[in-house]
């Protein structure tokens, strides 16, 4: 059976090309980055290279480079270290961002006792900038964390404007930019953020493996203690490999960025336009309905489904070969909604199943046709 | 030129048929294993057959295992859980350890105001036992963390008898174990500790992979934040390709446990006979030398070479190629001497070079005939 891998904000396909690089690397650069004769200097070149090619991308210096062994790691490092290290009492953030910021605050509150503020959102899934500022008005150190593109409902932050809201209030800003690095082009000298979280197999790179952007002179320190990697920002040997993949995704990312972009935004068209004129009644959850204002590469579907046959309809369209879900990875094994739809949907349409559809280059139409099809069918 | 590589204590070559799994889940199973939908499911399954295969060389359930990015990480886990939420509030451990436990333990200080305390340490290395069952009796809850096997000095660290102390003084106890894993059999039913940390690079298997061994019931809580992976202990998109390639790489290691041992450990003994029988006046630090005390992978061997010459050893030796180090790959950009001979030579002999030579079964008495000519030329 034809599979169909609409799944790709959950995790993405490895391109060719990485796997190749990663190879090579495993089997011709075995060092340890740390080691000081040549087979160690060897593989600390390859970290070096992708380091800057990485930086390259984000218009930052190499040194603002932080690798981590996943997004996850990047926003707990940040936030970790912002409330131990940078002495931040107060952070505001939205009830909408991923598990890896909200659990990660949750705990800080336990540990330090900060406050946590949650900025108001509107039922499209934007936040209320108005509010912001308000919160910002805070005497207390603070830490903004609003992730720039929403993995559930797409929905696009304007980070310049945060960060600018954010310096204007003596803030720190940090964004989990999983969503989005590889996906749009980010010029950090342009936008201030102060920190930044990103994860290669959201791009088509290899899992385990991601980065943080820490501008420089910040005074964060390590979440994890030990040798010196990292220039004593993350101890531990450094995964060679998977960073030299994920350097590699990245280059093929923006090397192809405006055609690829082009080409997702084309099957995320093609997808709403099919589904609203084959099956009625459908909404479209947070902004991913506005091909403007939401990312090309997903959409989250409100379907009209009654209650009792919607709870089959994940299960029926995995029999069928389709890979998608109710929202976030992390938390697909429980029954429980979705909690960005929590936040932002009527009563209603939280009736209903709403599904996320994330596409990649690797999608066609034909597969559109087919998933609308399978849908049409189980809702008649 | 041919290179020779007697750095295996720093990091290992991949075996090949670790890279064949890697590349083969690379290529056919990139679904979230989180995700649970069929794709994501296969990667579940890859993750979970990894964790029961690994436990099972262990003797453990798999149910104690938690994948990490690494040994590093696994030591942070353990150490950073230990004082924050089983309220441990003194660590015995010894000035000999890694520095992931060391550095960890310096900002647990800091941040918790716990105690610490060093267990003497012999000439040779050993940790005094008598001198541990004194600190032993502390009327606080204690942690002791203590390594398996030195990974500078290779001295075996006698885990059972420890445990046993561990147990009978109510402490809890970790053992880094990077150095032991894939080399020694280990029973964990029979060698009670609570913890254990191990590296996967460390017996050819990938780096930014590892795992910590928590017994059950430990009330361990993560030190990253974020999705329900690792059943709560460890956020983040697991690295399926990694964790598959580290099982792949220790079920190597253990079928073949017997025959690489005895190979090594051959290689080992032709390079202390040869070494004694053509340069006078080397000695070996730790326990090094001697034969059934210390770990059969590695000798830190002193040589009779006056400082100013000594400044240019490591040097000559990379031109002719060949890899080695003067102590834990993680401290070799310093110039300092290693913190763990520091702690166990007398003056006389910390002004003379210290070389670490660590084997693997790629290496050859040919490659140690070679290395002992090189040193004799560089000698004379």
């Amino acid at each position: 059976m034809h599979q169909v891998y609409f799944d790709n904000a959950a995790t993405t396909q490895i391109r060719d090309e990485v796997i190749t690089s990663i190879v090579e690397v495993m089997q011709n650069n075995y060092g340890n980055a740390s080691s000081s004769h040549s087979i160690g200097r060897s593989a600390k070149v390859l970290i070096e290279k992708s380091r800057k090619a990485v930086a390259s991308y984000l218009n930052v210096s190499a040194a603002e480079i932080i690798f981590t062994s996943g997004g996850t790691e990047a926003d707990n490092l940040i936030l970790q270290s912002a409330v131990r290290d940078l002495k931040v009492k107060h952070i505001i953030t939205s009830k909408i961002e991923h598990h890896a910021v909200l659990h990660t605050i949750d705990q800080l509150v336990k540990d330090y006792k900060i406050a946590v503020s949650y900025v108001d959102l509107k039922p499209n899934g934007n936040i209320d900038y108005l509010h912001l500022s308000t919160l910002l008005k805070s005497e207390t150190k603070t830490l903004v964390s609003l992730m720039h593109i929403n993995n559930e409902i797409g929905n696009v932050l304007n980070i310049k404007k945060v960060s600018e809201l954010c310096k204007a209030n003596d803030a720190l800003f940090h964004t989990d930019a999983v969503q989005s690095v590889g996906h749009y082009k980010l010029d950090l000298q342009d936008v201030k953020v102060d920190f930044l979280a990103a994860s290669a197999h959201k791009f088509h790179g290899p899992k385990g493996v991601g980065f943080a952007f820490v501008r420089k002179n910040s005074a964060l320190k390590p979440l994890i203690f030990g040798g010196e990697q990292e220039r004593g920002l993350r101890a531990g040997t450094e995964s060679v490999h998977n960073i030299v993949g994920m350097e590699r995704a990245l280059k093929s990312a923006y090397n192809n960025l405006e055609k690829e972009t082009q080409y997702i935004l084309s099957l995320k068209q093609y997808f709403i336009e099919s589904i609203t004129a084959k099956i009625q009644n459908v909404s479209f959850n947070g902004k991913s309905g506005d091909m403007e204002k939401s990312t090309y590469t997903l959409v989250n579907v409100c379907l009209p489904i009654p209650p009792k046959k919607a709870a089959m309809l994940l299960f029926q369209l995995d029999l069928k070969g389709i890979a998608c879900s109710k929202g976030s990875a992390c938390q697909s094994g429980s029954n429980q909604n979705s909690h960005v739809l929590n936040e932002i949907l009527c009563e209603e349409d939280l009736q209903k199943p709403s599904i996320r559809f994330s596409f990649s280059i690797y999608n066609t139409k034909e597969e559109i046709d087919y998933v609308i099809d399978v849908l049409k069918e189980f809702i008649e």
